[in-house]
């Protein structure tokens, strides 16, 4: 998991205890947004190219703790950004150019997707000795 | 999302609204499990029909509602299973072959993984029209 930058955000989550490997990002209290979605086969440049722009830009959000992807051959993609609380969550999409890249998704890049916002109530880790 | 078999589970969460795109497995108070974790180089054969194999087990687990899972070319991957309360949370953690298939992944397959449990609050998906 990377760590994010922590604001003083008043609904700042406590600290989860890490279990013996490195110290994870989000906290008990605070949300992950996870967004599934299945690419087109189209455009994967541009594509590529605003996904890295969102991250860079999500990354400066207040609230911001985190964020993970992964995208397998079948197209079908996850991320899971983390918040500091539900208003840093929903001020996220709306963020005037995340919503103009929200837009993009569905006229070009997105067969479908699904968005689960979710309050984290425990976490643990684990690394290789 | 894949819709997964409702069962019968006391803290049974009421279904969330579709917002026009196909019907979305898990519901607000439902349960997500995200996993994250990165691959070693080993045994890709062995950890797939591992996975595979868990995957099957997942689904006649009681209160399962749903599996998801990507994973990208970094070997970094993320999978997110619903479920309908977190005692059905629990209960597939400690499953004896699922169970067996965690060791073997600390032993063998992961580098490293994380585990974040969340309560779902809301959620929305999107299919195009």
């Amino acid at each position: 998991m990377q760590p994010g930058p922590r604001d003083d955000h008043r609904d700042d989550p406590a600290p989860i205890e890490p279990s013996g490997g490195p110290s994870i990002g989000p906290s008990i209290g605070a949300v992950a947004v996870i967004f599934t979605s299945r690419r087109t086969d189209l455009d994967d440049d541009g594509y590529a190219a605003m996904a890295d722009r969102m991250d860079e830009l999500a990354r400066r959000q207040p609230g911001y703790l985190g964020i993970e992807s992964a995208r397998g051959a079948d197209r079908l993609g996850i991320t899971v950004s983390y918040w500091a609380g539900d208003d840093a969550a929903r001020a996220w999409k709306q963020v005037a150019d995340h919503l103009g890249a929200q837009r993009l998704g569905r006229e070009r890049w997105y067969e479908s997707y699904s968005v689960v916002v979710a309050t984290i109530t425990r976490a643990y880790d684990w690394s290789r000795p």
